[in-house]
């Protein structure tokens, strides 16, 4: 997906969130905010948001010196996912179809983007799950990605966000650990799942986890190491969450399925859906 | 009032809503865009919000060869405020108190401002002046008004925007248009008043009109003629509607009385109130 001019504004403000976040000195702060309204009027809007995302998350890490401004919200929204994750888990496995009860609840994990929207309270993650049960969700794309897991024998699951990386078990568990390989980002950028983000959410126990070698807050397949971009190739099904991934491979050339929760105007247009929907695209409607 | 880092993502908000409105081609916006955030880049932080805003929609007239983009939405606005006049203006003078009347209905018109919004529909317009009559205005300083405009034998009013000014008739009724002379924009920016709306809403058959001899969303001072700043430095009483003008006045050498919608969190921090309050401040409080 190429960059909108909607999209603008909103780099600006997650920028100022960012360095909100981190505190500090307003001479640095207006020094970053100053390089990223360059870095935006130069920017080449052929590219996708996460391309301008990584210069921005770069630029604050660089005149900040934190490598990582949001550990702290990371590790909260891992634990308090772990907590919602045994009732969650129930509700799964006592449903006459766990694999779209699955899909519906990591799908409203992907409320927890801190990309979208500055914070992120305990009742409205409460109320995303409890809305994603009787939410629209396509029932043909259901179909389809139900029949391409059964016969896929390896599956990449390209995760988005720290907490909702602990719903995605929920998946993965009906996807067959087995088969399945997670994969999360290079190295942090705002609240995007890392290496860190599986082992604390649990996900590390249960399958082989991969990074993708970059920095971006989605996947720029040009910027991912060889090695993540092999497993890539030889995937037989990728699942994509989340509003980055979608916006870094709406264009790949391999067929990707991709779940989330539309969340801002710019990729529910481009999706054709209304903003706040439960998201799963992919396969080929024949 | 400085220019706080919230107001950046702000500017180019209104910069897209601009160059949204007057349509055309995606190059030209595109070209408008990169121009603002380089500018944004650049400017002195110190300086008004009002002054960046000066900056974007002479890039934007510049760029388009469009002198008046919001022409027609002046022209709407002022119709649809002098609809409903005749009503407001009986409410005003079977009141108790018309001054008071008149100043929350002047301020409830404030919210006509295609600076922070990119439209207003009527249904808003009339529910914020139902709730104007009901909601909170410090008594205080409608008192210091009362005194101050008893007082005074020249009241400069400084007007805001197009629609708006149909509303500030009813106040300046109040003050007696003997002594009242109203200031408009020196030229067309957003959809601030200029003299075409002061003759289109009556305003010009009341009193006598003078503008700023400035194309700011405001009244940079700096910025104006001199004919304006004499007639400012002269007047025993200044009346400055909306937010606009609070930015570029709030820290000026002469006392002056805003009146205004708080509409934005800016202003509202700045202002110390919560956003949307009915303002009016100035005069001593001893």
């Amino acid at each position: 997906m190429r960059t909108y001019f909607d999209c603008i504004p909103c780099f600006l403000r997650q920028a100022l969130d960012a360095l909100r976040r981190m505190g500090g000195d307003e001479a640095v702060q207006e020094k970053v905010l100053r390089a990223v309204l360059k870095a935006a009027g130069e920017m080449d809007l052929g590219r996708s948001p996460p391309a301008m995302g990584q210069v921005i998350h770069r630029l604050i890490r660089e005149a900040t010196g934190d490598a990582d401004p949001y550990r702290e919200a990371k590790e909260r929204l891992n634990r308090l996912a772990l907590d919602l994750y045994p009732g969650l888990r129930r509700r799964v496995v006592e449903d006459s179809d766990p694999l779209a009860v699955a899909l519906r609840l990591a799908a409203a994990g992907n409320v927890i983007d801190l990309g979208v929207k500055s914070g992120i309270a305990e009742a409205e993650i409460a109320g995303a799950i409890g809305d994603s049960l009787s939410a629209p969700l396509d029932g043909g794309a259901v179909e389809r990605f139900r029949r391409a897991a059964d016969l896929a024998e390896n599956i990449l699951y390209i995760g988005d966000n720290a907490g909702e990386i602990v719903l995605d078990r929920l998946l993965v568990e009906q996807l067959g650990a087995g088969k399945v390989t997670f994969a999360v980002r290079g190295a942090p950028v705002i609240n995007d799942v890392t290496v860190a983000d599986a082992e604390a959410s649990g996900m590390a126990e249960m399958v082989e986890v991969i990074d993708s070698g970059s920095d971006a807050p989605g996947t720029i397949l040009e910027d991912c190491s060889d090695a993540f971009r092999e497993r890539f190739a030889g995937a037989a099904l990728v699942l994509a969450k989340g509003q980055g991934n979608y916006e870094t491979l709406s264009d790949a050339d391999k067929p990707v399925f991709f779940l989330l929760k539309a969340k801002c105007p710019v990729i529910a247009r481009d999706i054709g859906c209304p903003v706040g929907s439960l998201v799963l695209q992919g396969g080929s409607e024949e």
